[in-house]
């Protein structure tokens, strides 16, 4: 499969599973001395083409807005793929927490402390943060914005938002008593 | 892609994220001296032929029941697109309070101030204040009946109202501690 | 369209609304001096055959186990169609109230008061109660169990178990405060 | 229908109505002196080969990490099915309690009392207690983890995961008054 299939296929699943609304969420993969990202605006279940991102150097206008968090990544990980979606519960219960704890198996096993860190989006500061977030950890959240996962491919790191959200969602849910 | 398609795709995204159930909603777009407004009755993800309303003049009897809100905005403001859903949150917390600030980073960006008005759906009243909120801003809720997203095209009014429903669902989540 | 098309479409409305899970709920329409009805255990978005049941005498064995709701309302009542969904909002606030007051437009305009009944599903009691409730109203909820809904068609009943359940889920979403 | 062709079918269900996400669950059926089982990791909606799994003997290592549950189902149950979801509600419930009690009708009618039990994913110890509620019962919660459904058939193991949620679903709900 083309690196733009795997992108629509990743997406389309992000969406039906309301990890990513409208056309929120970027993705990006590395590639040789840079990365591939989705285009600013993109819709990721309908992704055109994607932008090449080298790690030094002038950025593409077009490439998505969150490109700084996604170069940290590059430069300060291991990971080859990161993922950016806007899962409501693990937004909504970022406002009140420093660190999140699942009490779900998965959370437990997969991401058993989920950082959270502020800064507006887009901006370098937030992308330091959570890319030295990323360095020891596969997912952080930005407060009141959305998560970040970082995997070896696309399909990890949207099953990382997947378990990310579904860990905040039974927290929430176990406050109803 | 023509405009029956066009409104064909943002109808099928706004009922598959739950931003309309059933045949609730109408969108339309600007055209000339007046604008297409979806039928009486359509399901926004089947619309049938699409209906003229001048912005003076006798109104056919199949426009959408809200055609007088759409044809204010479209007198009083520049916008060009508008979308009209009912989504949960956002209907729910507009029973409570008179403008919604939201405090998800989205939110806060493309609609710091969500305003939300009174008035029986599609009465003069409401048009009147609805598209008087539409001057100076891109989103207002209805309090009870739903959001009024006015844009440049119909993906940006859907975009609009998936954020104002994330901000509002943010904000009800973020109540649960 | 025919009868079996016109019951998937409508049933996968149903499902992708999340008003129905699995293979709960079942329809029917009135048909010459009986009704047409969804098999017993079918999934509303894969109807199999459909099964007539007459007004008087003999019920075939493999109608739906609803059938008795059903043919009290075409009894008792002028509706043509009959809705019956599980709707998991409707179903958590009728086990608390007797009587559903919308506070939201749509449910103001189309069902302002929604009665509650109690009842065991399947029972003549039950049908009894609902059939009776749909005579002035075109929705009941059977208490802990889900909306019956009275319409012209097939499409109408699904509209209002849509509008229902928005109701019930603005009024439970705004009790969050 | 082939035995693969069924299990998207039900994997498909399973993940539209939101019983699992991402390549979460896991799904077997009887066959002969063993059971076929989805491979490690697989998503459900796109299960690729399935594995056969002896009851007696050593176990191929692309089975699913649940393997042992559903081996000691069959051995000690006359179940011919196994369906192994994640449903949020019944994830979160299971938290607080011992053992669900419905209050809806589905879910008085088809597991009137849904036992929870402890134990770490994949561990022998949660095997065996989770098969011993599933003797006499149809369905089990394993705290913090997800709920296994015996039955006869893929279709009706959904079906009854489909009621455990929704049962806990409204239970959860009922609380928000």
């Amino acid at each position: 499969m083309n690196q733009r299939d795997e992108f629509k296929r990743i997406g389309m699943r992000l969406r039906q599973e309301g990890l990513v609304g409208a056309n929120f969420g970027n993705m990006s993969v590395r590639d040789g001395a840079g990365f591939l990202i989705t285009r600013k605006g993109a819709f990721l279940d309908c992704p055109e083409d994607l932008v090449f991102v080298p790690l030094e150097g002038a950025v593409p206008p077009d490439a998505s807005s969150e490109y700084r968090l996604h170069r940290e990544v590059y430069r300060l990980t291991r990971h080859r793929a990161v993922v950016h979606a806007h899962p409501p519960h693990a937004v909504a219960i970022s406002l009140h927490r420093d660190c999140i704890i699942p009490v779900d198996s998965e959370g437990e096993m997969f991401c058993p402390a989920i950082p959270v860190v502020n800064g507006p989006p887009g901006s370098m500061e937030m992308a330091e943060r959570a890319a030295s977030a990323l360095k020891d950890g596969v997912a952080v959240i930005v407060r009141g914005h959305g998560t970040f996962c970082g995997a070896r491919t696309l399909e990890e790191g949207y099953v990382l938002t997947s378990i990310v959200e579904h860990s905040c969602r039974v927290l929430l849910l176990s406050q109803v008593k």
